[in-house]
């Protein structure tokens, strides 16, 4: 994730963060909905789709000029900005929130001046708007192209995060949608005032401002009105932890782009080279445990078992706990026997499975069964079996010789991401703003009638 | 719809047929499933998944060959496909079917043929997995690709055409996925008579039988099991009535490829050549008034409405009525007027509802608030106006100068296609084998870990 001011490359936490009060309570960020949730829905959706409808015929230097304008007016409204923050800061003190979650709600002038930016660099990356897909001549004469087009009104859902408003507004108005967002409710000063930020922006371009759209309150029925607002919302993009994300695809009618785990695998085949197998798994495992391309599970190609054995005590050295199989257990006293329930895990933290499998065969049956599609890696120096790796995985990303930590749009050259996922419908892997689009087909005919 | 017997290019006719028996009561095709239904499909899925790793890995020669098989099979099995039929028609003759209801559910040699023809040429289509979407090279030195790889499990719930069950079936076969069928329960001992010549095409080549599937018996809990199979199912495409898409839509928890409606519209602009334009309409309503991309409602720019009488005169000649707006309701006494309803309706009958507007702006706003995203086309000899036109309807399918009536796969050069989706994510239009495919992200390196 390119341009985030946060320590949180792809962020994959448990989430902590309190989705909001229940029905009818009063949210920190204003007064409950009057109307029924379905109906403010109702009229929020249908003022993004005439905005969409607006942003789709906007030329690319038009939107560039948006995001440049919210960028400078962050950087003009940082004092008020930092206030709302510190507002949130005091109310999550109050409340009791961990100091992980207070540091992702946390604003200083670094963080904001990283949210321009950010901003700014999307504004730059080239608009996948009105690209031609590919085009056909009929033999009756009918010239038919394929045409990208924006994907309309998106609903983006965030916790503690205040950036994600700027930073997933900016994404999707680049790509010519109108964004529907519901910040946490413990971030919710700091993401109206980023919001009245981006307004401005908007505004200042000539844009409608419902192209960036707040709920009008963190009253939790309106979660629960947005991921059934079929017709209204086009696509919902959870950002947060994993309670987030479950409860988001569990409950939501609309379509969801996201990942719920990411159980990366690494696989050191008996081609390896030992030193980079030794490198890269380290780096793989534990440059960042808490991201979602951090490797959960090492596979470890029998003939290569003892081979690998510095690697291990290097990740016990650097205090990663492994959890092994039975045949690796002797290795060395610190690591302790895996149960079944391991090789599903995503532990996010220091600790690693390892398992010994014969050859790349029962490695790829292995990631096929235990992993979650997201990033999964071979090492080997064999071009052959590492093909058969990458085809053979049912994989969002296979990766060859590389560590899984790379699963990230910003490092695969996409400018930005709005998250990964793990579906296999509309996008999958790193999502950028081509998957902010959909397409069209453009029929162009000189009068021709079907016979 | 390419290669299919029955004379239904895009069946788009209201659904008479019964989704099959009530939870419990006996099938036509079978005994009730024993297990509950969740567990039913839990074990299909599983087959499905594993036959579908296994086709996601099998070249193109091996499944078009798995196809020619198929065809071979259905002629080699043509007397007990036949009788098979025969029996379905018994029923449905017991059953009090319609006569248009029998006509769908009919085979007979010729149509038989056409059947088997069809599977010959979707397996003479070019293969899209495989196929390198893009690459690019990052400063580290890592190659990214994204290759097309098969979507997985593709559900298919169909009516009273049984041929739907061999030409989906091959159709997800040849993109590299598994098929999951449910037949409709009149034409369910057609479906198993044709599927058993499928797997016969299918193992003759090597490739496991579970590749397609039908349900084990028109149990109608089966088909709720179906639609709530997340992680099993893929997506899954409806093939029948409005009745049929309309239960799909609202009750599927897996991703749905179909439209519900079409709705389109031809707009007349001021610049347009009235032959043209009286061909052209005629065309778009009248060729087949039962098809989804048939014009329902013909839009008039104001300065051209004498000169569209003829066209109107012809229609009516033609029997067709026109529901019409109160300007043009003094032009011939055979005209109604139309209610609101009418700009929201698809007849799919010889009825037409027409309405003057001022200019292409005001035909955009009626399409884009009227229309159901399918085909809408522009008639002028002007180019700036029909590309504001299909610049401004946010419809799957736009056209110039040509009748709507070409909204098809077949006809756009696809081949065949499994479907129209009006839905704006993953596949739009006309949904061949690309759409049937997902992307997976290659990633392959010389050691690199993340900094």
């Amino acid at each position: 994730m390119t341009g985030l001011p946060h320590p949180a490359d792809c962020p994959s936490l448990p989430s902590g963060a309190d989705p909001g009060p229940a029905p009818g309570q009063p949210s920190p960020g204003g007064a409950p909905a009057e109307a029924p949730p379905d109906a403010v829905l109702a009229a929020l959706g249908a003022r993004a789709r005439a905005a969409a409808r607006t942003l789709a015929r906007t030329p690319t230097a038009r939107k560039a000029q948006a995001l440049r304008g919210m960028a400078e007016a962050i950087r003009a409204r940082a004092g008020a900005i930092l206030e709302a923050n510190a507002s949130d800061m005091a109310r999550g003190q109050e409340k009791g929130l961990s100091p992980a979650l207070m540091d992702r709600l946390a604003l200083d002038p670094a963080r904001l001046e990283g949210v321009a930016r950010g901003i700014e660099a999307v504004s730059a990356l080239p608009d996948p708007v009105g690209a031609v897909i590919d085009t056909r001549t009929r033999p009756n004469g009918l010239e038919i192209a394929r045409v990208r087009v924006p994907l309309g009104v998106v609903g983006i859902i965030h916790e503690s995060r205040p950036n994600v408003t700027a930073d997933a507004g900016a994404l999707c108005v680049m790509a010519g949608n109108a964004a529907l967002i519901r910040p946490g409710s413990e971030t919710w000063a700091s993401a109206s005032a980023l919001h009245a930020a981006m307004a401005e922006g908007l505004v200042a371009a000539g844009l409608p401002a419902d192209a960036v759209q707040l709920l009008p309150s963190a009253d939790r029925a309106l979660v629960g009105a947005m991921l059934r607002a079929v017709g209204l919302i086009d696509i919902v993009v959870p950002r947060g932890g994993k309670g987030l994300v479950a409860r988001v695809q569990a409950e939501a009618r609309v379509p969801v782009l996201a990942h719920l785990d990411g159980i990366c695998h690494t696989y050191i085949d008996r081609d390896a080279d030992p030193d980079m197998a030794r490198r890269i798994a380290f780096n793989a495992k534990m440059r960042r445990t808490g991201i979602c391309g951090a490797t959960e599970t090492l596979l470890i190609d029998r003939p290569v078992a003892d081979a690998v054995r510095p690697l291990l005590l290097d990740l016990l050295e650097a205090g990663c706990a492994l959890r092994v199989c039975e045949e690796l257990l002797g290795l060395d006293p610190r690591m302790t026997l895996a149960t079944e329930a391991d090789w599903d895990t995503e532990y996010l933290e220091p600790i690693l499975s390892v398992r010994l499998v014969d050859g790349v065969d029962e490695a790829i049956a292995h990631v096929n069964a235990h992993g979650s599609q997201h990033t999964d890696a071979i090492i080997t120096a064999n071009p052959e079996t590492a093909e058969r790796f990458l085809a053979g995985v049912d994989s969002a990303i296979a990766m060859w010789n590389a560590s899984t930590q790379f699963a990230d749009g910003g490092e695969f050259g996409l400018g930005a991401e709005i998250g990964i996922s793990t579906g296999r419908l509309h996008a999958r892997g790193p999502v950028a703003l081509e998957g902010l689009t959909t397409m069209k087909w453009l029929v162009r005919g000189t009068g021709q009638c079907r016979p």
